[in-house]
């Protein structure tokens, strides 16, 4: 059925000329990376070439943070936290005087890193649970649409990667079911990824706390608990993969050693299989980094991937542009 | 995106005319059960009514035990553990003496049940854990390709309800997205909801075990443990949905008190909805049990569907047919 539907679309796409008109990927400077995207898709979606592989096969998952959107001076989503601290504080006098609350008020990041793992979950505790899942998705999408990147001057959602954004097209378009599956919170993800990358809540896997099934004044409701569900990195990736989406992956997006065991899991499976990383190469346009940076390390994916022949993006010299125009 | 493409799809159908050919229910009787469904559907799916829902909002999830396949004599899951337990035992010669093995293997259910929650957990980490996910798909498909249903003599897959496969298909063609949100096993049921429901596993829901990513002789795997992850029933009903799908279905189909809880976070939404359990009144062509049945028990989800006017199928009056032809 599946299959069906996906023939039936990409044959009203043929219909109307749109594969033919523009190059779907016009970002993308001709270098070894797109004629690599291009091939594979070529190979996968050729009906009687050996590679062939049958659209409802087609899965293709996308990291986030570095991949699809910007990472840096630090994580979005603790940028959130440090937001959310500050506004809940009046309300909360005794953060003042009590870490991690107080180094975040500070501004003190030091403080912040010493208060450790426990620290952490303090603060997402803190800014993350006790309330509903509807609450919470208001919460972001408020947050979402007044936060500004410092660097960039624009809001976050608009700091995302038009080459990524023409590739996650592209991959539509030869009847690719994409999937973000990140490390970041599923619902810190679900209420804009529509929006701003055409991937529905259903197709969006990431970190997530548990929640609990409660009748509040006779309305059903989700609480979000402050206990961890799912840590959706590194050895979670291929965990979380197996647990919403059921399949393998034939093509998998990353750009750090966070999505390592995510690009090892997608290259252990049978028959055609591609693999990215992202690095960020580019200091003028966007940032540089990679085997040192506190978020988004690439160190031993950027080994894995030179020795297993993963294509490796080179962001400065692969892209033409880096975010969408105003 | 998804909008766009269900259009397309629609409107491919309509040129054919698809829609006009056949009943697409054609083993329900004209009842109100029928009546409901259509109705539903009409007001949904028109453009510029009041209460159109555009394409990808229109989320159904669906119970499998009871409301899509045969639950009785006992869970088709729990048959399989009691196979699976017999097919072991040679290699486990301390089950002939250990309970709850040794009940299994005696054919003692009472031994099984006074085993407890315990005992079930143990039955479930001998039959479902210490396997690779892959592996675990090869040993539920093997099983599933030979075991028969002892009172109809015939696979389990084809002890499944013609009526529910027809309201798949119905609500689909009109670009429904359908779901099975299942208190059975995840990966139990993915190996083979596509081929028998048009279920791809991606929209499979369902309890879980944790797995563990692990490299074994040099290649990744996915280890299942004998740990659980997540009990997709009554209040975990709701959690599995908006863990998975993240959004709110606007349709609702189960059979038991183990689906109330997805039914009423369904009728919580705004607009539209539609709420449906089916009843299972007949001796004669399957089972007729509810308020007392140890598998599927129907009794306070019964009073609150005649309280709240939600549609409740009379299986015995309502279909024509229970099962496929053969």
């Amino acid at each position: 059925m599946l299959c069906g539907c996906a023939c039936l679309v990409l044959a009203v796409f043929e219909l109307f000329g749109a594969h033919a008109q523009t190059d779907p990927l016009q970002s993308w400077n001709d270098t070894a990376s797109k004629k690599a995207i291009i091939g594979f898709v070529q190979k996968v979606t050729k009906g009687g070439a050996p590679d062939f592989v049958p659209a409802d096969q087609r899965i293709a998952t996308f990291d986030n943070d570095g991949t699809l959107w910007i990472e840096q001076p630090m994580y979005v989503q603790m940028v959130f936290v440090l937001d959310r601290v500050r506004q809940l504080a009046p309300k909360n006098p005794s953060w003042n005087t009590t870490q991690p609350f107080k180094g975040v008020l500070d501004g003190d990041m030091k403080a912040i890193a010493a208060a450790g793992e426990q620290g952490l979950m303090q603060l997402m505790a803190a800014t993350h649970a006790g309330v509903t899942v509807e609450e919470f998705q208001k919460i972001v999408t408020d947050w979402m649409a007044t936060a500004q990147q410092p660097r960039f001057k624009r809001p976050y959602t608009q700091c995302i990667y038009q080459p990524m954004l023409e590739l996650l097209a592209y991959l539509r378009s030869h009847g690719f079911k994409t999937y973000i599956v990140s490390g970041g919170g599923v619902e810190f993800m679900r209420p804009w990824t529509e929006r701003v990358y055409g991937i529905p809540p259903e197709q969006v896997v990431g970190s997530s706390i548990k929640t609990r099934f409660e009748v509040i004044n006779g309305k059903p409701a989700l609480m979000r608990l402050p206990e961890l569900n799912l840590i959706d990195d590194k050895e979670g990736k291929p965990v979380g993969i197996n647990q919403y989406i059921g399949r393998r992956p034939i093509a998998a997006f990353g750009n750090s050693d966070g999505d390592q065991q995510m690009l090892e899991w997608t290259a252990a499976g049978g028959g055609p299989r591609f693999m990215l990383l992202v690095h960020h190469t580019d200091a003028a346009r966007e940032y540089a980094y990679d085997r040192q940076s506190p978020y988004g390390r690439l160190d031993k994916a950027l080994d894995e991937a030179t020795a297993r022949g993963w294509t490796v993006v080179d962001m400065k010299n692969d892209w033409k542009v880096i975010f969408p125009q105003k």
